[in-house]
């Protein structure tokens, strides 16, 4: 199966704009922005989809939570505010198969959300 | 100070409309639905904000996901998609301060999410 977009960022064949790295998570500035703060927050280890997490991701999703927690807090938005989005198969419109939680912020976010 | 609604809900002061609960997670339906299937998924311990978690919270925000996925097998809506949204602070338009992950889905969902 051919490598997907993000697994490519992760061994460095692509090299994106990163806002945050750890062992285990890259965080890069979305290409298609929907706010002046949108970074996507992508496990290094290819999930296809939440569907298939299992207890054994239980850490890996938390933490992207605590990452994007960071990252809001370096872009000046925590307290203002910021929106978390993860999405799953296409009516959710996932683009890449490869789980990615979105963190949008910097404007007041409307709702529904989409 | 005052006891949140969804600590209310947790200890049995409001009984909502229940679609999941386990040990340490409640998910009831919204009570404005913006999609055929909306459901949140609530910690039962109380943390404020997304800005409030920490390294002792990582496995309950992961096991959210875990409880999002089934609840949307239990939906029919696994396969055709969701999305997973979480709120922080008044530009996200968190409405109750304690957290809780929004499942949506039953319907082609826009970009972008709010």
């Amino acid at each position: 199966m051919a490598k997907c977009i993000f697994c490519k960022m992760v061994d460095g064949e692509i090299q994106p704009e990163v806002v945050y790295e750890d062992e285990d998570i890259l965080a890069i500035r979305d290409a298609n922005p929907q706010s002046p703060t949108h970074v996507l927050l992508i496990p290094k280890e290819h999930i296809a989809t939440t569907n298939d997490l299992d207890d054994r991701n239980v850490d890996i999703v938390g933490r992207l939570y605590l990452a994007a927690k960071q990252v809001a807090a370096d872009e000046g938005i925590a307290e203002r505010g910021y929106r978390m989005v993860m999405n799953c198969n296409p009516e959710a419109g996932q683009s890449v198969y490869h789980i990615h939680l979105h963190l949008l912020g910097g404007r007041p976010m409307n709702w529904p959300p989409g």
